[in-house]
């Protein structure tokens, strides 16, 4: 392999000769061999954002010549475009300041605008004193962090959520009129409709849509400005709010710098905050999944009230076996999910004086997070929740069977009469009429009268929040 | 030991004579003897609360005899004032959807309020037809736990967070001139103030009250009027709305009724968000108290910029250490917290059907949180905080020996040669401007021009916020 | 309240005239006024079992006269039998080496041991120079928790596995013979014995048994010895390992001293580690717990095979309803134990240079999950498992339904026809039987031959291993 | 793209020429968009040494043709060799049996056995028929999960640690006489050596083999013989045990079949047991790692007793700044690991009935734990344990300043004047000599005697387990 070399302040080191990649970016591949987790792409794009508009911001206050502004800024585009993925080859697990990114970034549009001022201008770029101005990776990084979250939630994530939301609202709608057995502690338990469950359901996704929206707010504060330790030293007073101003503008996303850089290097709060939301997400995508599988069950020894669709051969050995598939990898990430919540609460309580050194593990978990959320949602409800139908025949088969309907007597002869009536029929393996008549409380006309499911499950039915 | 024989619909059992609950709260004993953590009190008073509402409501809307209503609430706000705690005895791992304890308080209400009514009236509360009027456990045990997390926010967590925030704020404009050394890895970076440092702090906590307060408003949807499956079922459909007026009212906090009773008894949702704010905070305490330890860390061969309180003797075998307790107490309840809110994920994402049954763990954990975080924030300000002052002799020192004030000669010799300075300082143990002289780079004048502690601090400065 | 005067080297404080406790357990309640999490009592009553075995050595080593020793080893009897409880008020959150309650220990021992020596010597206990001889707190309070937790194991937990188990043994003798549908995915499978289903949840507590005194051996190791920092200054060299000898003989257990002190006071791998153990047996309990109550779910619209205990009445609204409150209690209990498991991995996670100081929250969450794991487990065994009955009419009807049956079939027509006569079962709403014979693949005597449920559970069922 | 087509009992599907998988493969690729994370190559390496046993055990009994039987065991070589990863393109997040990998290695072994058997024999291979013969997705893909984990543990991560080990032990012997504070509290406390200091760490590690090799045990059980739920239902009784001892022949590890199927394909109590003892490994690691960046903390301005090598510029703005970049990998990897822990355990509570389908999440974490512990463990101790040194000028200067050499005192004047000594030297600036003798307790010849730092730290010093 072709090789040229590069140095920095340790020294000189040999880097791919086909590679825009520096010195830093070549030692941190060769002293952190761990794992295969790349620092997310997304993040680099973030970056790319990121040095874009510091191109700018410093151009503007007349701190960089404008030739090497546009170079950068040509190049920090091809890395947004995705053009130049290869030349960003570093873990996760490097330096907790993400130093390494940072320089990583900085080289690459230092090495390839070179290129392109090459023939230009006489100017040439440096990693840290150009690409990097005004900027430490102690503010840079954070600030990428931001950028890349809110991306990833708001491109990605609440879409997804969206649109399963979408298909619940429609199955409530369609199954409005499909009474079926209610069920609390697992057991039977007074009837509900089809669509009043499935709006259970889909309220759960409104709200999650409501307070991960909510939570990004805070997201939108960024550390750019505060370079080392949060003083700004070597940056102009107004670059933190330039740069700000330019990324709000390209993103289309309200960022602003942060009223407290001590704050936003040493803290990371608004990732522990939204990521929580992230889990609640994760929580009820758990429960809903878990739902739909234990209602398709069966199909004859389970509950079978729904009908999802057969994907796949479900097994290797079962012949014509189907299983819930898409809820299985579902719980299977929200599980992931509540995992990841453990490691980003934890590390946000390790910052140490001015800088919290667990930022990249940070980072990489809530975008994992978001990613696995949106895809598993969006698999979710292309191969399975679109498809869902109730079947009929066992739902008024349930419903019908049902001792629970004795709660209807509750206000005509009272609670302990109701149950002596339940009981009895569930002894007897009779009918709550039956029960009911020998009871002597009711006549025939008036339990016909008193307990008619349909009429069970309309009070308080409100229509839909959206 | 004197005991009554008490009833419901699985038979006869006797009760200690001298206490108010009845058949249900007795099995509830002796069914689940798992542990000593009891149900909180603080959710009794918020499910008396309730109760006293419902009578209200009832009564209003002609569904129970005022006489019975009045009982009702007087035994209700001898509950709210902490005067019958003896009566109940129920422990947290009981029934998961908190039947036992409903029925706990039902019990003693009708009970104790039959004496009340005796002589009086010859009405006859009844724990189910009377006190449980219009309402499940499955709708006001999640009222209850709403009501509880709001007071516990409210009354207790928020005023702790915002105490201590008040302390900061005064050692933050206190040391505002106060120069010393940042750190960033833990390694010597450059300068800020000691006021800018806490300010850093103090942010943490005024965001930590912003997400708590953010994240509290969706707490404030009641369960209230879906009893037994979220249809309402056996219930005026204005029941709920006129309850959480009423408690809205009693606790001048925006209750309110749900809009999808299906979602508020089946999804934790609020409970994970909520609880993922308290986990921020706790990061941010447990940071907040481990700089506090580190910086006043010695008395002599520590960091020691800080002089913390000696409360109390450090040592049991070395005579007169000091140690920092109070970090030590707060960092350890951080740390619960965070295990806390893997408990509560994982709870909210085990709902069934039209029900979610871990709903004591979900309220125990979460009021354990909120009282914890605030009690050890109070401890902490008051018994460290307040008394926290800067050592200046060490603070002096350690700022002027640092080779990190190299920083300020980036802009004009560049980050190359800057660099090469500190490192020649470093290996010979000399100052920067020795070496800075010796490089040629630099006149001994510029040195002094350009760095300048005091002048590294200032740029981006920002006023508090609040 | 009656006070007396006492001192440290801090200064005078009044203390309670009616406690034994002295100044530095008083200014430990009035600084750390924090939750309501009292310090277990089991870890008391190990403290107690350290300062006798202590006294015993220092005397045998000839450190402390005889009538100091008798006196301490007077009251520490007392308090392993419980009477001096009241004694003991501090909180878990308090200084994170657990040295104010081991100056509590020390200080009610020495007022106590001073009162008995009144009138028989003119010799006098001191907390620090008598009690505390040899010692720190340092190596006493994880020696405490090793012994606490040793004892909360081997006498509580492992008992209550034990029992369970034998209870399932039996149920898994008794329905040896029940043919049942299985179920993999939720969705239903070959068939298996409700014998051979029951004796994996038995071999799950036999393993867990064995795993949890596995990991138990690494908790005999006792940090004794090392005194403040591990070097065991102020100690004699053979203190340690004469007082882990008495401990041993004391307790019965094979407690030794560590062979590295330093590791013993900085790093509570012993915990995390057989916490891991705890969270193991967690995740099976909620497994069977919920495997239970699927299984009994209904009575007439949920799966239905198995029978479980009425012992309460399950609903505030609907009469007559069962709800199995036991596996309820035992879930929420388990994930509790997850919770905590989370806590206690992160507090070993922070020891910092000779101590790691979240020692109290480490043995509060573990004997937490030890009582709450055995006391549920016992309440589920007691109430809920001992009465387990199948119901044979609906196993019979749900295995003779089955599609599955015709895995039996793969052997001798092959995987995919096999497939092709379940599917068409399915479709049409008709047996296997009818499918198999019009696919043409099979005769009627060749299905009945190889399709026989009962032929279908037994090639591999193995006897239970203990 | 070539295409061809492909059919399962679902029906045909489009296949990329060039891949030897077939139609269930395409399904899952098409149906699980979900995330970046491939099943792990471990895995499917492990499936390969599974299904290489299962043709020579199915050959052996006389169940499949010797030909077929040799063409699977080729193909399985190459897989386990590595040639063919570009055949296995699955994502973990599908269903939770791991059916559609099972599937997936079944589908490569038949395509490209078949074609090795062209032109040699008429016979075919059927990926169900054939490749799965005697098996399930249900007993294979734990079978393959416990080979994986067995072999992460074995190959990769217990050689890491050691050799973290053996250099720590080099250390510890190497500075065994360099005399230095001992850190309590991150307060000063009596002295201890270095060489006592690494060889708490050393021992943790030590303990970490113990147990990981312990808790690794539990792994050698293998599902395989259970089948669909345990039966082992169309499968040779012997086929379990036969197929394990091959495995067992093959991997150089004591592999056997479980003694209970049911318990091996619903519990993964063995994988919640064993990433407990990761977790223990994890806490240690953050420990150690976080103690070498605070003992290397500075250069001036923080603790400064150990130099760790400079191995990259640490700062993109602070030029020669040196960061402790290993210790914070390590510590990211080790919170990452606690992370895992949680989903790990909440995974395995979360069986229903005879499958536990959160089966890929569990491999996918604990591999990941395994491979990111061993390099990072790797990493520090290349780049950053090997080339640790003492800062001797700084070591000696803070143990002699130190006040806690006082405890030295305790056993000639008493906890209470030793007290009162180290207080007045504090407060005075003085240093504990000068103190003793104005306090007229000791002469200075006494104080020399008494106070010897390099006869503080040695009693109980044992010597190196192993």
């Amino acid at each position: 392999m072709a090789e040229r070399i590069e140095r920095d302040t340790i020294g000189e080191i040999a880097v791919p000769a086909d590679k825009f990649w520096g010195a830093q970016t070549q030692r941190s591949l060769q002293n952190f061999k761990i794992g295969e987790e790349k620092m997310p792409e997304l993040l680099i794009k973030a970056f790319a954002i990121l040095k874009k508009a510091a191109a700018q911001a410093n151009a503007d206050l007349g701190l960089l010549e404008t030739e090497k502004a546009e170079a950068i800024k040509e190049v920090a585009d091809d890395i947004i475009a995705g053009k130049l993925n290869d030349h960003f080859p570093l873990v996760v697990w490097q330096t907790g300041s993400g130093t390494q990114s940072n320089m990583n970034v900085n080289e690459v549009i230092a090495f390839r605008g070179n290129q392109l001022l090459e023939g230009k201008s006489e100017l040439r770029l440096h990693p840290n004193d150009d690409v990097n101005k005004s900027q430490s990776s102690n503010d840079t990084f954070p600030t990428a962090m931001h950028i890349a979250a809110v991306l990833a939630v708001t491109n990605d994530l609440i879409p997804a959520i969206g649109a399963f939301r979408d298909t619940l609202r429609k199955k409530e709608a369609e199954f409005a009129d499909v009474v079926k057995i209610g069920r609390t502690h697992l057991q039977d338990a007074t009837p509900l409709t089809l669509g009043q469950e499935i709006s259970g359901w889909r309220s759960m996704l409104d709200r999650n849509i409501d307070i991960i929206e909510e939570s990004k707010q805070h997201l939108f504060e960024l550390a750019i400005g505060g370079t080392a330790v949060g003083t700004g030293i070597n940056t102009h007073p107004d670059f933190g709010a330039n740069v700000s101003a330019i990324i709000a503008s390209e993103t289309n996303q309200p960022f602003k710098a942060s009223d407290n850089f001590f704050h936003a290097l040493t803290s990371h709060q608004p990732f522990v905050y939204a990521h929580g939301a992230l889990k609640a997400l994760a929580a009820d995508a758990h429960k809903i999944a878990h739902d739909v599988r234990m209602l398709s069950s069966g199909p004859r020894s389970g509950i079978g009230e729904l009908i999802i669709p057969a994907n796949e051969p479900g097994s290797s050995i079962m012949p014509g076996k189907v299983n819930p598939t898409q809820s299985e990898a579902l719980t299977m990430v929200s599980l992931q999910v509540i995992g990841n919540d453990a490691a980003v609460g934890m590390a946000a309580s390790q910052g140490h004086f001015e800088l919290n050194v667990y930022k990249p593990l940070i980072i990489f978990n809530f975008l994992q997070s978001c990613r696995l959320l949106g895809d598993a949602l969006t698999s979710f409800n292309d191969n399975c929740a679109v498809g869902i139908e109730p079947n009929y025949e066992t739902i008024e088969k349930l419903v019908s069977d049902s001792l629970m309907l004795v709660t209807a007597l509750n206000p005509h002869i009272g609670y302990e009469k109701a149950a002596s009536i339940a009981k009895a029929a569930h002894q007897n393996n009779t009918t709550l009429k039956e029960e009911a008549i020998k009871s002597g409380h009711l006549t025939a006309e008036q339990f016909d009268t008193y307990v008619k499911p349909e009429e069970m499950v309309a009070p308080n039915v409100k229509s839909p929040k959206k």
